[in-house]
């Protein structure tokens, strides 16, 4: 109660979202295990502090109890762009930058999973000149993670460069990005992944174990999409390249998809982001969709396994807070034990965010 | 910051509750601890997202820094009635079903507390016809565990049927209540429990301890209250029975109490749910009342012990959301280690909640 | 959903503060890590209950996972005074009294860091007569830990009285007060402390360890404080003496620090309490300060160490709400293992409260 009146130019709004999942597996080899999962259970505030900052701090807690922090940040204007402080997404991978209430299907890509980095605690800075949207940060380590005694943080650059041209009626996305991270003290890397469905929240497949020794990252990521009306494609091409004592790795990934509105809406699209579909009646729209994916975390003597998975949804938008989606994936993995099995998931979402 | 701008259509609002106790035990056998506990400290947000759906997500964070999901869902009106997706409470004993915030003593009965399910992930229906309300659901896990790698969860159905007339100038409440849960790949049970006090939360005197290769449990329950004017009285029996590889067991308890509202309110009831005493006068409402509550773990193999509480309440309504509470527990238990004692409790509770 | 709407008497609002850090450390003997910090991430809810009633919700989510309760109580007005029941301050000690959005350097005074107890449950009463500030407080247990079966938690007792008249234009700040907590069942106590910077936040060079079989603990304090227009000082001297059945040490320190607005404002004052500085301009406010630390860990057979600070502060508020910081620590320590050593500490922050 002390010292915390708001004074009259701060607008505080609270923000959250609810993902909640059910589902079961055809197994192959492995056994899943089949049930119900809260994928996200969020709560925030965000507002802003006279006209010209805007903070965000947000939290899930759908995790076993631990909190996870989202975007943690604080972000002003400056020369044409924005600046923002704190802990929020690195610029890389369209997949990823798409905020989770607005992707396409129940989990991203498997690549984009694997081989973006999660949130960092850095300054970042947007701008968008004509058709060219530039992103480019300065990142320590997540928040996350708790730092060991004595240990040096890791360090990174990221810039994204996206073009951006409507062409007629058709708008275009092409987009480059590149992430260095040198590690610091913590020299290691695990890499490893669900088959696009968290249904049994446990089970990875492919998993590079631990990668020891290693001094730096470098990621790329190439990014296109397409939206001519009801429809839009998209897909992006990533990669990992460490640099170790031990030996150099490089791991990569893509995926491609389509999707097709039934009810007549487009994908909503603005400087290198995509965000979700509106509705444009009162009964709501639909989205059917397509995604093939590949992983590939061997390289070396590294034998993380391949992921391929084939992913069909159909989405149903309430509203735009309201979102309910089904997915089946088919998955063809080489897995990290070296087995070969073709397990198959189906999942359900009821979502919603404010 | 991102695609989270509220909609004109979508209210907000927070939520929360915090419930402070403090006392002391008169101790037999057992030792007790004596001091302070935080019961409940929760915050959430609720609101509605167009005229139909209603959504809340609510955590409380007092038990030693982590998270525990309290309602967590979606509601929005069906067929006459209301359909409610997540994180919510199983339909079963009046006592239960009964906010934490308008219970008439510190603690839920014994009974209550050990027999009925925790909060479960699923769908519920509610619809009242008249002077019939019933209430129907599919659950799954509760929010509060994580799964383990390839294990289904438990799953399960509940039904629970409430007739409650208003002859004259009584309430009558008569329920009936069922609950089968097919516990999937988790086929263990533990059931114990406090002195319905927790002032000392870790001390739990009766203690199945861990039954294995448990199938499923089968719960039934039978509730009758009325209300008359500053009178009211609440009784229920609740029973749990085990489907198990090794040995079927069942277990049994309930409770009666009467209380009186010495300023002239009385309890609010709707359509199958107690809620709280809101005083008529500025200077608040003053309640007094009495349970008795008989738990029995003891069946077959298993020695789980037997307790019964004799609790003496005062409850003071500063207004709808402030409250002060003083009991007295007086404990007669045949503990889980063949040791028979009678501790005697005292406990004052600080409550708010909006 | 159920039973939570709002009152029309109710007044809710979320608060919330992200204190943001990054340095590094010239290191001497020890190696310190080098990077970011997430010192603070807090959300919150506060507000009234009828025009009596104040209550505030709030936790801190930054470190780790971890929920961490910071106030969560509630307030009335009682005989001239206020109440404030639930998880608080003690009332100890001018710097830990003084809220971290306004504190003039990035951490407190070691001294006050180590010999201030945290926040407790209690019930505590504040109430002013002219110049003189009476602060009392009955606690238990804090919030943060949970307790140990059977175990007693700690109890106490604290006053602190406060003359602070103003003479002239100069604000003067005498304080006294005297805290006495007997520690019940947990009989062990451990004093430590980090060089007045969480860049690293694991590494703490005094350090008592763990001192068995103390009963009882008694700690008093006394403050000075003046503020003349855009200068102010502020010092303090704190001591901790155990009783105990071993031996009965005695630990103190100290700190004295001058402060000096390049911009005209001044620090804000009132009733023992000091506030943050408000921004006269749109430009914002700037302060420069010096703090001299020392805090004594040796006693009899004891060997904690000692460590003295000198910090330099230059502190740029944007506003009321948002402040960056920058601190250079130099340390002089005798480490509890015996090593003579001189780190430097280099720290910047980025808060924003609300």
């Amino acid at each position: 109660i002390t010292g915390n009146v708001l004074a009259a130019d701060i607008e505080v709004k609270p923000r959250g979202r609810l993902h909640l999942d059910a589902g079961f597996y055809n197994d192959d080899q492995t056994t899943f295990g089949n049930g119900v999962n809260v994928r996200r259970g969020r709560m925030g505030l965000q507002g802003t502090i006279s006209p010209d900052w805007r903070f965000v701090i947000e939290y899930d807690f759908a995790e076993g109890g631990d909190a996870s922090a989202a975007d943690v940040n604080l972000r002003t204007k400056l020369a044409g762009g924005t600046v923002t402080i704190g802990h929020q997404r690195v610029p890389f991978s369209l997949n990823t930058l798409t905020s989770s209430n607005s992707i396409t299907f129940m989990e991203r890509s498997s690549a984009s999973t694997v081989i973006t980095p999660d949130r960092k605690l850095g300054v970042r800075f947007d701008k968008t000149f004509g058709n060219i949207t530039s992103e480019s940060m300065a990142f320590g380590r997540t928040m996350n993670t708790e730092s060991d005694a004595g240990k040096d943080d890791s360090m990174g650059l990221a810039q994204r460069l996206v073009y951006h041209p409507k062409v007629d009626d058709v708008q275009y996305h092409l987009g480059a990005a590149v992430v260095y991270q040198d590690l610091g003290d913590y020299n290691t890397l695990r890499l490893r992944d669900r088959p696009e469905l968290r249904i049994d929240p446990a089970i990875r497949l492919i998993d590079t174990g631990t990668l020891n020794e290693v001094d730096s990252l470098t990621r790329a990521g190439l990014e296109f999409a397409a939206i001519k009306g009801v429809w839009s494609v998209e897909a992006e091409l990533l990669s990992l390249q460490t640099s170790s004592a031990i030996q150099d790795v490089s791991f990569s990934g893509y995926h491609m998809q389509v999707s097709y509105v039934v009810t007549g809406e487009s994908r909503s699209y603005k400087n290198g982001l995509f965000s979700g579909i509106k509705p444009s009646s009162a009964s709501g729209a639909i989205e059917v969709a397509a995604r093939y994916s590949v992983t590939d975390l061997n390289d070396g003597a590294v034998f993380g396994g391949e992921q391929k998975n084939l992913t069909l949804g159909l989405n149903y938008y309430m509203n735009s807070n309201i979102r309910f989606m089904g997915n089946i994936v088919f998955s063809d993995i080489d897995t990290s034990s070296a087995v070969s099995e073709e397990p198959i998931g189906f999942g359900i979402r009821a979502q919603y965010n404010f």
